[in-house]
């Protein structure tokens, strides 16, 4: 009820706050029996890590995973895993500062009037450091469904766009770039253009691409819970995201039914996939795609009004090591969260076997 | 786990396929000693119905609720609300030809590889008819929060726009034409290109936007139940949605941090609302507003290739009573699903009382 | 949250006064392609309807099940079952002397203290009327799982007990008498006993016993879920129940572990069965088997003091038509909600498939 | 689904097996503002924990509970609450022996079967250490309901049974003794009998009664959630537990509805109360009461028969720390899962504040 949990037989429930002792979570539901590859857990918390470059925040974190149950003698026993990620390197001086004022489009001003009660410290509870979580159980989940392939990139920073379809991308060149944009030649533009932001003290949004190939048949429940609506869910609900659409999405909006529809071969796949892989709210065997936006980060090295806790307005100084566009960082993010609603539904649809 | 219940304290669970002896729900969670206002219910199911104008399907159904359970002399006694909607007009002749067949961009190829069987008549399960008991449910749950107001009204149908920022129009003209957009003149062209397309025996897709005025403080969960989080699931639960975006949506996607943050007024309201009404999943208490996608329907009146349950492609003329453009009857299902949401959490959020 | 609803694949949810228009529910996960068949669900009805034998309440109630969703042509389509029973004998006037007061040992107080609002009429929703959506659920759960069978059977009423243990008796005796106790004999003394009380307008307690066979080792969950602890909220859910004990239950509170134990034979079946088939809330193979106690039904016929909602008390007399003793009625309830409990982790196991 | 949480407002999810490198748990729902006393947990830790006397496993185990999120500066701040209980002198080596047998009574053999793998380890997730997680939740429930007192006490060991009325116990006298008995005669007794049985390398079984006062009126949920039967599966899910009883209980069953019924008072309290507090699920404001059956410990220091993973039946010399009887130790977790369900309702209740 107070939405620290997602899923449902594959599920992940986190605590912490950004600058407290450590985060951590409880991962319930996978699988006994299977040789977990921590170092592939290790590699999506570096992904996601700050100070991996120089257009994201310098910060040093060493998002360092200690598993405390759930595993034995390297396999997965089906009990859940617990696990903490210690914050080694929080500086809570860094916000004393902001002990007593509401910086603008954060949500330390919800929080003080939902709980009456924050810990102000580096945005406590609603900091994005929490999906440090989602990403050890996004990279636990990746190992529960092995053929089905997830990944996400940049398509946009700010108004640069990349317009070419996902399937003429070399995926590889994902991680050869910062940015994490498949498209060197785009991606060398958002660079520069994240570094002009960030010199002045500014930061740009932009929006994540996801691609999920290789999915059966057959996964996601009607009605509620479909497919895309549990994605949609799980995007919406990793920081900063203001918007999510698949397959034709908005775009689709503007179609006539003739065009729209995606005729079938006799295989069952189909010629075109304005659908994005989803039908009714279950996968039809076809990639599932779908476009994120983030907002700009609100964190500003700036001069900005803050209000305070006397309802006054002041001018303050925005400091610390934030990141000037979150995006990057959030590629590894998205993928965890596909990656859990994927896993959850592909053991969900095993109650249907005979 | 099936998917068929939405909310946590204020949640429906519907039953029913298009064509079966009737659909329904049960509603729990509402509050003791409402009284009921049933015409405001019957008032909501008229809007959504179908043959309410020319340029909505011409099928006949009556959609009368009854209410089995949960009221007593006129009010709620805090007992779960049981209702049925019989289907009283279903023709289920009018489906035999695609008994053996699937048709494109339908949930019936998907429905007959994850179930194995599937209730082929007018969709089954897959129909927006379903909907129909989202909408008695969300007329209650308009009851329950009579000061949170809830509008939604069509914002675009295909490429025909209406760029006129919420705040400027008059929602009182949204029920004073057949497409349920607030510009008249905008109406009159999306009428024209509805009935146009209609002619054609095609279909068009559109958009939805969704406002809600007078919003408390502290509304939604943080981190995986953000409220927005809960809004876009529900929304993409419903049929033929594609995306969703809140507050600057997509477009922030392309703002800097220095247009993009909302800054304070001394009150504690926001300058500007790009932030949509929500600071970290919680609402602000400022317009909370969204805009959701609709491709076009998929069931065409003209010649289309469909796959058969032998694998192979045959020729298929649709036929049948469908609505050429689906957001004009949409628009009572989205404030339908925003109000269980807004209702879910105004609810949950008294746990925090003292 | 309500508690309107059990299970967690298959599940039911129920709504229903006694005295409303009808009672029903929604059975979700009921696996698709089932041939039901709707006559077992209801004899099952029968066994639970009043005014079957002298011994119970003469109230007539029709109780037939209308299916109206998730079966086509007969078969179960993997959607939620929708079902009404109509409350078709009800006689509210019977109702009028309680409307303004509490009859002690009864719900009519704490609803009214709970809601500020009751359905005073039969109870409403606190009425033992309610079980019989659960006999439809339970009824469609054994056909889930048609290997495991559950049997339950009346071992006391008052003092009067049946000592025989359960692997002596004769099942196919328990529907040959009106109490539902296979030892004839005692069954005759039972039924004496409960005449007698009924000529004093008193009611009588009593006891069921349980028992589950052939079922699968591995089902229940650890910790939180066991089996048991799942199996005793079923049994403790249902109207009038004091107690629940498993295996050796209170009895095995006074014992050594030397005896207690119950040693393996080769095939992991066990010598003896303290443990009532259960390990660590999980299934061992061996049969399950449970005792559950009911109160003497509260509402007599005989003049009783109750209090008024102005603080007094009163003399009343009760009246209308009541069971004496609600064992033999319960029998068909008890199995149900075990077969809900044993569907329902059965199905939850199947995620453990390869 | 993996029944690792209980709760639904207030709600605990665990994690951890007895030897791995700790345990812990989440704990949702706790209110914000409330000023924790950390010595409070630390104390019923300490009920809980292994030699403590002369009668319970001299197994050292340190059981320091560590927070690491939802506390800020000594108050909780409405964000989950992440502990763990580091495992300090777990010997995995004194296991050795039952990595390839299954004992009796015990989960070693329905784990294997279920899991395919198990941490054989002190029984791994099915050890009762687990329990140590649910007394860190109890306390801090305790700490949300001050009014709401709970008392548990041991009422038998083997034969030796307390017959006192709980009302003329002293209940300051309960931690007199290492027994947790509040006769401090019959207490002796028990000890004595412990004593004897541990001498011989056997275990004993007990009942623990548990009373909850000053509980305002209206707390449960009607239907499947009835405050009892929430009580009753907390109760059964504790280890070793075979039954349970409230109110009357079994002995109910033997009475008449004339004897049984619990008269009013004009102020609304009962004359009796046979029916331990609740009606029809819901608390009525008198003394709730309910009596847990525990069997014998299984593990013995004895020889037994155990069976091996290849179907052999070995002798087998049980070693290790065990208690000879649960019943002292089994106190505080009693307690701990009342407070855990009662502040769980007690919060749920918030929602029909107006």
């Amino acid at each position: 009820m107070a939405g620290n949990s997602f899923g449902n037989i594959f599920k992940i429930t986190t605590f912490g706050e950004s600058h407290g002792e450590s985060l951590g979570g409880i991962i319930e539901g996978c699988p006994p029996g299977i040789e977990l590859n921590l170092d592939s857990v290790q590699y999506e918390m570096q992904r996601r890590k700050p100070g991996q470059s120089s257009i994201v925040t310098q910060r040093k974190e060493e998002d360092e995973v200690r598993f405390l149950s759930g595993l034995f003698e390297g396999k997965t026993t089906g009990t859940p895993i617990g696990f903490v990620i210690p914050n080694t390197n929080q500086k809570s001086d860094d916000y004393s500062h902001i002990k007593e004022t509401y910086r603008p489009s954060h949500a330390d001003y919800v929080y003080e009037k939902k709980y009456g009660i924050r810990d102000y410290r580096g945005g406590g509870r609603s900091s994005a450091r929490e999906t440090a979580s989602r990403v050890v159980a996004g990279a636990i989940a990746k190992q529960i469904i092995p053929d089905i392939k997830i990944t996400a990139f940049v398509s946009s920073v700010g108004s640069i766009e990349m317009n070419i379809p996902y399937q003429e991308l070399d995926f590889s060149l994902i991680e050869s770039n910062p940015v994490r944009c498949p498209d060197t030649a785009v991606a060398q533009k958002m660079e520069t253009l994240i570094k002009e932001v960030k010199k002045q003290g500014d930061t740009i949004g932009g929006t994540i691409t996801c691609v999920i190939q290789n999915v059966p048949v057959g996964l996601g429940e009607p009605v509620f819970d479909k497919l895309h609506a549990e994605l949609g869910k799980a995007m919406l609900s990793i920081n900063a995201v203001k918007g999510f659409e698949y397959g034709s999405g908005f775009s689709g909006a503007t179609m006539k039914g003739s065009e729209h529809n995606d005729l079938f071969n006799e295989d069952g796949t189909t010629q075109t996939n304005f659908s994005g892989g989803i039908q009714g709210g279950i996968s039809n065997g076809m990639d599932i795609y779908f476009r994120v936006a983030f907002k700009p980060v609100a964190t500003l090295l700036q001069k900005q009004e803050v209000l305070t806790n006397q309802n006054q307005i002041i001018e303050q100084q925005g400091k610390g090591r934030h990141d000037p566009c979150v995006v990057p960082r959030a590629v590894p993010i998205v993928e965890a969260m596909a990656a859990i609603v994927m896993a959850d539904f592909y053991l969900l649809n095993k109650i249907y076997n005979k």
